[in-house]
């Protein structure tokens, strides 16, 4: 049996954004200032990786406040969860892949 | 501290890549029509990311023959086994970031 590469899934795969499905995989909501200071990330190039999840559904945002200022929040949804899971699987399975398996 | 997200090898981090780099991390010398099993990639698509890995010096192929028939095989160097376990272990570092860290 051939590795099976169409499970890595794209919406996941680019390093910031499987970064930002770990840190939301906790099950802690994070604020966009949290997200930038644990990524390292402009905002732009943040809130595009941001954009890109809650258009695959995997995350949701909230707007508030906290105190007078403006608060933005992400949460991941079960069916990011669902995918964050398959997608690491996945990984997992390529890495551990071993040269010597019968082709069939 | 943020996380390093410039350690993810985009030389490896494309999937087919990465299976490649697992298979040939084993150090056997794999050949392409071996390869193309494992990984169920189309020729063209197969010799394209092998090219790539190439060109990174990660990766170095031989053509021989088996019996008569010409056979290209491709072995891991030393230089592409440090750049697949630096990146395996940046991957890992970013699957388990944790939200909770202080951002300084």
């Amino acid at each position: 049996m051939p590795l099976d590469l169409s499970e890595i899934d794209a919406a996941i795969h680019a390093p910031a954004r499987l970064a930002i499905m770990a840190l939301l995989a906790s099950g802690d909501e994070l604020d966009f200032v949290r997200l930038r200071e644990r990524l390292g990330l402009t905002d732009g190039n943040l809130a595009s990786h941001l954009r890109r999840l809650e258009e695959a559904g995997y995350v949701e945002c909230t707007k508030g406040f906290a105190g007078r200022r403006p608060r933005t929040a992400y949460r991941i949804l079960p069916r990011g969860r669902q995918a964050f899971e398959r997608h690491v699987a996945s990984l997992e399975r390529i890495l551990r892949a071993a040269p010597g398996e019968p082709p069939h």
